[in-house]
């Protein structure tokens, strides 16, 4: 589909998508840039999926006629300025960053009149992070959210992009890149700084507590292992909408306090109720869930 | 080990029980008291762990070395009463009810000059329930609070249930009622709590949001899907710690909040990071970790 994709950035979600992609017949090159020479030295002698690593950013989007910007989302925006100059014309440039009002406008301005940039989210996190966690699989069944500016006339690019990420069997959703800010702040910002929240606080307790937690405490804090730099440069990246979503939640916190205070058990069991029947009615769509 | 145990109530914790208790040879008989005929019907014609049922505790609890109360919390202290009489002398009576303070002070004043009382908590919930989700292999690797009370002169009964707990895989802690109610409000009905207000607060948006959760949003919230009215009944009994679980919390919460909103990425950073560092040394104990 593709003649050339290069990825810039080997980390988990690079790696994986690279790997995905070849596994998949998507393309035909898979080019890499890497910051790291050990990295770029790891790709070249165990990767074989990736064609070539590249020590530039410019250097390895020669020729490419697809770029994915996987580097973590605080680099992103700096990328585009590097690689503009050694762009193939018309070529398709995306990225996996899970903030994209900030990006997409810087992409929108870099690209002008050179290649064009539709931002891409596929919602395939994990807590693990890395070359070394890399899985082809970590994209399947997701889903990944396209978010082009309403007012771009780029159909058929666009078309291509949905289609790449679909071959790599996620589902794909459109919206504006504002509105993308808006809704991973509640179901995917939200969540993870209240585990973050819950862990931070339990942290303060004694340590001999830990044999004793449950598996419902190892759930609910899972994605607070994630890395704490990348969640930092999200938490930039998207502060204002977090800040609401964590106000909007703490409004639902204080009515269960409500009624947890007034001993309201008819209250308290309909508020229970609301969110199991919200939490059963969400589609399994991984394997451990 | 015990030559008969009696267990009320068949539901998940209860059924699992018997089940292992049987297959691990900890009991010679297994007599249950289900509620409701039909599961009386399903226990006598498909539990072959289960050597009899029975129509009333009192009946159930006949001959039984070891009774164990599994049915909901609510219903534990007024079972006490009713099997009172027909215990034989010097019984062993425990319950699996996650808060304890209640429950063993019931416990001390109804059986005292009959059986022995001491209250357990294994830690092994899950969001499912019922007879029909049983499972033998409920209790491993998981934790088992044991809660006498310090001026109980009871160590041989004690050094029984503690090996009847590990006997099922278990690890045993002990500590007093009190304590145990404050250690589960911190690390078990908090996270259970929050789980919910998380769920509740989503359930006011679009539901076309559902099919764009990805991982973090699943395990965050699973332990939301769990029974409310069981939850309803631990809110009721642990009311006082939990509120006091949930003003902690807010104040980590309040204090993440500022690092966002004062856009301080450092100090976010720090606090991301001290909830990774917790999150990464909790233990993995059971499958799904």
């Amino acid at each position: 589909m593709f003649e050339q994709v290069t990825i810039l950035g080997a980390g988990l979600l690079g790696a994986s998508l690279g790997e995905a992609a070849k596994l998949k017949n998507l393309v035909g090159r898979v080019h890499v840039w890497a910051r790291r020479e050990e990295i770029r030295e790891k790709l070249d002698a165990e990767a074989r999926w990736c064609d070539r690593s590249f020590a530039t950013p410019a250097e390895a989007v020669e020729g490419a006629d697809l770029v994915v910007a996987c580097t973590p989302v605080e680099h992103i925006v700096g990328l585009f300025g590097e690689i503009r100059g050694s762009l193939r014309k018309q070529a398709l440039v995306t990225d996996v960053g899970s903030v994209k009002q900030q990006i997409c406008e810087a992409g929108r301005a870099s690209f002008s009149g050179k290649g064009i940039f539709i931002g891409s989210h596929p919602m395939a996190g994990s807590e693990k992070s890395g070359l070394e966690n890399a899985d082809p699989r970590l994209y399947e069944g997701r889903n990944c959210f396209l978010t082009p500016f309403a007012d771009e006339d780029i159909g058929v690019p666009l078309t291509k992009l949905q289609n790449f990420w679909k071959g790599l069997g996620m589902r794909v959703t459109l919206t504006s890149p504002s509105e993308h800010d808006y809704i991973v702040a509640q179901i995917s910002h939200l969540p993870h700084f209240l585990a973050s929240a819950l862990a931070y606080h339990l942290a303060q307790k004694p340590s001999s507590w830990d044999n004793l937690c449950g598996g419902g405490l190892k759930d609910t804090t899972r994605i607070a292992g994630g890395d704490p730099g990348m969640w930092t440069d999200i938490a930039k990246q998207n502060r204002g909408q977090i800040l609401s979503a964590l106000d909007e939640f703490e409004g639902s916190l204080k009515l269960l306090r409500e009624h947890l205070h007034a001993g309201e058990a008819h209250a308290i069991k309909e508020f229970l109720k609301t969110g199991q029947t919200y939490r059963r009615r969400l589609p399994s769509t991984y394997d451990s869930d």
